[in-house]
């Protein structure tokens, strides 16, 4: 039998066995609305209040902060634009500048780039070779009319955590000094890896997807701290609080809740899963092939996610013929896909475009097993080797 | 046993087993990211382009011109602000007008108001006591700003259907005469019961719902004719040809797309079975009980709704009296839920405050049996007769 290994759980996971169990009667027997008044929606209305709790304590914060949204690409976008757009309806003349890093993830840079097109200034903090971004950057940044820094908690490509509790305390600082400021971070990635603490992290506003912790696709959440305002992107009906109409997709809630509830219960071993899985991987590849460069820091970094440049290798190529094997692997995020450019996060690390070009993520997920990685290890070098055979740059380079 | 009688089927619908049965594998064994490129991204995204194709058979358009998204109000909202948007980047100083009815979803009308606080000039144009726009009075209201009409096909608690293929035809003349406006149609509780064809139509943007006809909740579609351009919502990957960004929910497309192609293929028969239901149901109701009144249209309505005012009756209370025996109506929609006002819908018809309060929706679905009609004619006269007996303000008038 043809064994097909999945190593892109940075782009989607598998849905947790149990998790499918939990949501199956709400896609069954359990089907009414969960704003009717009546029993069929009573019952899933208790479903989604308890599923709204489960998400809640995966991140240490109340139930009435967290707005269930469609995935972590609305998250980012009600977040941003709902901020911005509350400011400039009460304020429509006020200067408003809001601040990224170079790194972040399209939900979060393609709404900085469109805000600019609007007249707000933004600053893109560049990051360290390693990928990370510093502090000081930051802070330095900060002008009195930003209103909003938006820096992403773990890196979707290269899995650098960036140093988000410093920075959640310092502009917390500044608000409690009357500047009205406000933190956002993208932890779609981090969550479920790594402890995800909205008071650790004192952030007003972080954004969660579901099916990166093996819970569907459909189905993600921004968290709110209390008294944070923002202009609903989606108006209809009262659900979620009035910040966000539509009718409530109770299977999706129930099974995110269960994958935040396995998460949080699983998370320690999780992480040392993934790490002994990533340590294991790395460790066979830096031996056996030459010219690699590990993209992002070796510390700060996510315990799943490995990102290599070869050199002389088209990434692509390598996506490619790695697949016919079987294993599945991927250039840059899967949201990036169908461009034909060198991944914008490579190239923010300072590399050309032939390195960024080069890049494989790698990306392990808890239902990989220890084999699979012995298996890839005997695979992956040995198409390096083939693909830098049928590259006349690279053997001119080279031999 | 206890017998549950759903008749809510306006508010939402079991999902069909069949869909359950096509989505699963896309719940285990097929959950690759559908934008990846290696085998498990490539099985996904054939999975949603064959459901997008089905989707776009359901209303006749083709399938590029179907945008997933999470539901009918994210459909609406992205129609509506979408195309505001997108003039206003344009041309940021050019009046707006934009018009709707004064019996639209919340999904519409409270972007209406919405935009009308940022400046855009709104016209809700009124409906007959019977729930029935006047396609003159729609023509009316058009002024050379106006950029958008948005008129539901079908409402969704009285279940009148619109003039629209009038209105689009109308509108579509307008603008190959050199206006630029838009004709948008809500369609989500037409769609499964009666025909909905673009071409006839001739809608420029049309909204649908999938967890309306026997699809899961968390998925919707927007089509948007060829040509027409949106600013998005939702900012991120390039999924959905650029128009919403956010990972493609695989098992709720595939779910979508089965129900899709079920609506089609039974139409007639989902038409002429809810329409015994209705006809059974009413002609029970109007023999037994006295002090009733229809609302909304008798014939220009969906064959599914029927919508009751009882004398001296608050809906709520017979509400919860029903559901106490098992049966699921509901007062008003279940977006407008939580509120104490009486349904603005029945109020646009002209009703008094008591005639609105009183107001009983009796949706029926396709899993519905003339037996469960039968059982509801048993229990809902005697109910009224319980409750009016109870009220003082009843008894005083009629006895």
């Amino acid at each position: 039998m043809f064994r097909r290994i999945y190593f892109d759980n940075a782009a989607t996971t598998p849905v947790h066995p149990d998790v499918v169990e939990a949501m199956m009667p709400y896609l069954t027997e359990k089907f009414g609305n969960a704003s009717s008044i009546h029993n069929f929606g009573q019952e899933t209305r208790a479903a989604v209040d308890r599923a709204r709790q489960q998400v809640a304590d995966l991140i240490a914060a109340s139930p009435n902060e967290i707005t269930f949204t469609s995935g972590g690409t609305e998250a980012n976008n009600l977040a941003i634009r709902g901020l911005v757009e509350s400011i400039r309806r009460k304020s429509p003349q006020q200067p408003l500048h809001i601040i990224c890093t170079t790194i972040e993830h399209p939900a979060v840079s393609n709404v900085f780039e469109d805000l600019e097109s609007i007249g707000i200034e933004a600053t893109y903090v560049p990051v360290s070779p390693d990928g990370l971004v510093d502090v000081a950057d930051v802070t330095k940044a900060i002008r009195p009319e930003t209103a909003l820094v938006s820096i992403m908690m773990a890196n979707n490509e290269i899995g650098t955590i960036q140093p988000v509790a410093e920075i959640g305390r310092h502009i917390r600082q500044l608000r409690e000094s009357g500047h009205k400021i406000w933190f956002h971070t993208d932890a779609v990635q981090a969550a479920g890896k790594i402890s995800v603490d909205v008071n650790e992290i004192a952030c007003d506003l972080l954004s969660l997807s579901a099916h990166k912790i093996n819970a569907p696709k459909g189905i993600g959440c921004l968290y709110t701290r209390r008294g944070v305002r923002l202009h609903p992107q989606n108006l209809g009906g009262r659900q979620e609080r009035g910040r966000r109409g539509g009718t409530e997709p109770v299977h999706l809630a129930v099974a995110f809740g269960k994958a935040a509830e396995i998460a949080k219960l699983e998370i320690n071993d999780t992480h040392d899963h993934l790490l002994a899985l990533r340590t294991k991987f790395e460790d066979g590849i830096f031996e056996t092939v030459s010219g690699t460069t590990r993209n992002g820091d070796a510390e700060k970094r996510l315990p799943g996610i490995s990102n290599i440049s070869f050199t002389g290798i088209e990434g692509e190529g390598l996506l490619i013929n790695l697949d016919m094997q079987g294993i599945a692997v991927s250039t840059g995020s899967a949201c990036s896909s169908g461009s034909l450019e060198p991944s914008p996060i490579i190239r923010a690390l300072g590399r050309d475009d032939e390195s960024a070009r080069g890049a494989i993520r790698f990306s392990f997920g808890r239902f990989n097993t220890i084999q699979e990685v012995d298996h890839a290890l005997e695979i992956v070098p040995e198409a390096i080797e083939t693909l830098r055979r049928m590259s006349p740059r690279y053997q001119k380079q080279h031999v």
